[in-house]
């Protein structure tokens, strides 16, 4: 999809990451955005990512052919409240949520007859924040997963889909259940890990910190409200996959048992291969 | 120091990347290595990085002014026994190891009188292994921890020190025991933290992987035995990290309470915080 008249609600690092993929490579596309301060607005309109700014989030979907909803997944139940008095009955609604439980439900609950919502995880970031650390090539690559119900439209579907490859990604689709589920395990699980192992240091061993301590713990510099917001409103998957890898290291606990050391390299012979086996989608 | 006959004992990833770094600076050095494969003896000479090659370790150490033992950690202190008879008194014999309390021990108890031993863990590596991975800059700007004790001389202290330095790392002392309880926090625990993220994926969630869980687990792509010797060598210390991570982990399942959720946050974000500060030295 080629979206005409895009409206970006929250031009932070993944709200003007869009708008410069679609400046890149669009010509005669309208975006128009939101922001909750006006000194964001000005940025981004300063910065030629956005023709026109609001902030009020209904005024700035007037219009649109496709809104991308890019504020903390806390504020999207709000905004799609915010906006639904607002979208034409030919707006296709999507979002960049990191979970998609909620915001499906939301829009499902929120938006009015006729306008089409299609959840989307665009798996690209950074540990930075903000319109500053955007960029046009930010998802080039990446993988984007779409989270469609038995109430989303195929050709919505199609269209948001289209955006997504258009602005460079590869697109999969699961259910809301089945994303909220994996993305526990292989994305929200890995942030509290990193944490942890964080938190854990004693000031003194820090300046003792490896690439390999740097690498793996990466993830933890991110920001702590975002991350907050998607733990909480993934609790009852990121509970379960704490739970379950709590038991993997009962295991390893197990097996530094002297007698058990070549079941100890077999595990972790496993892990090797199964980490050299992973390309990454994301 | 610079050596004018160096004994490299292993030239793997390490030994080789150690001849290589004094070929690149030192003229009129001599190189002599052992390797337990001829394959490998064959390979190191036919890149010119030893001058000559053993299969025996105890002739590999004659005549040498420091030996650098460079073989996986459960066969050092084997490797100490072999060649004792073979080492002149004015010899300084050190290591790569990632552990030190065994291996200083285990010098301590073979080595002749007169040989000092001085323990050295350059913090430099890398998943990949062999000779095919060396690299002259490997030790470039990074930190080497030296540990001796009260037994050891001050001269072969700072001999090897400056061995290090002369190959571009930084050196900072520490016991035995405090390297390992230290290197247990920041090593060896994320190592055994980084298998478990991956052990505990489902098969399915695998294509979703974002950079952030690559980065995570990318030292669990490592050799699977070279980390059981290390696990099992620093057992002790490493189960008192594991335990004292697996309070981190209770902790972060308390506060997923939504009335936690400031607690949450807070703890993100001094994770966060600690993290950015971190410059690292391996």
């Amino acid at each position: 999809m080629q979206p005409r008249h895009l409206s970006i609600l929250g031009v932070g690092l993944l709200g003007a990451s869009i708008a410069m993929a679609i400046r890149r490579s669009v010509s005669g596309c309208s975006i128009t955005g939101y922001a909750h301060r006006s000194s964001t607005l000005e940025a981004a309109l300063d910065a030629g990512l956005i023709d026109s700014g609001y902030a009020d989030p209904a005024r700035a979907v007037q219009g649109a052919d496709l809104v991308v909803l890019c504020t903390p997944v806390s504020t999207l139940a709000p905004l799609l409240r915010d906006i639904s008095p607002a979208v034409s009955a030919n707006t296709v609604v999507t979002d960049v949520g990191s979970t998609k439980r909620s915001v499906v439900a939301a829009a499902e609950e929120h938006l009015p007859a006729g306008v089409q919502f299609v959840g989307s995880h665009p798996m690209a970031g950074s540990e930075r924040r903000g319109l500053g650390a955007a960029r046009a090539d930010l998802f080039d690559g990446h993988t984007c997963i779409i989270t469609p119900t038995s109430r989303t439209a195929p050709e919505a579907v199609a269209s948001v889909e289209a955006f997504w490859k258009f602005l460079g990604m590869r697109t999969i689709r699961l259910s809301p259940d089945e994303h909220d589920r994996r993305l526990a395990d292989i994305s929200h699980l890995p942030h509290a890990v990193a944490a942890a192992l964080v938190a854990m240091q004693d000031e003194a061993s820090l300046p003792l910190a490896g690439r390999g301590f740097l690498d793996a713990t990466r993830i933890a510099a991110g920001d702590g409200g975002l991350w907050r917001d998607i733990f909480v409103d993934n609790q009852d998957n990121l509970l379960d996959s704490l739970h379950r890898f709590r038991e993997q290291l009962d295991q390893i606990i197990e097996r530094l048992e002297p007698e058990r050391a070549d079941d100890l390299k077999k595990w972790l012979d496993t892990a090797a291969e199964t980490r050299n086996r992973i390309r990454g989608g994301g």
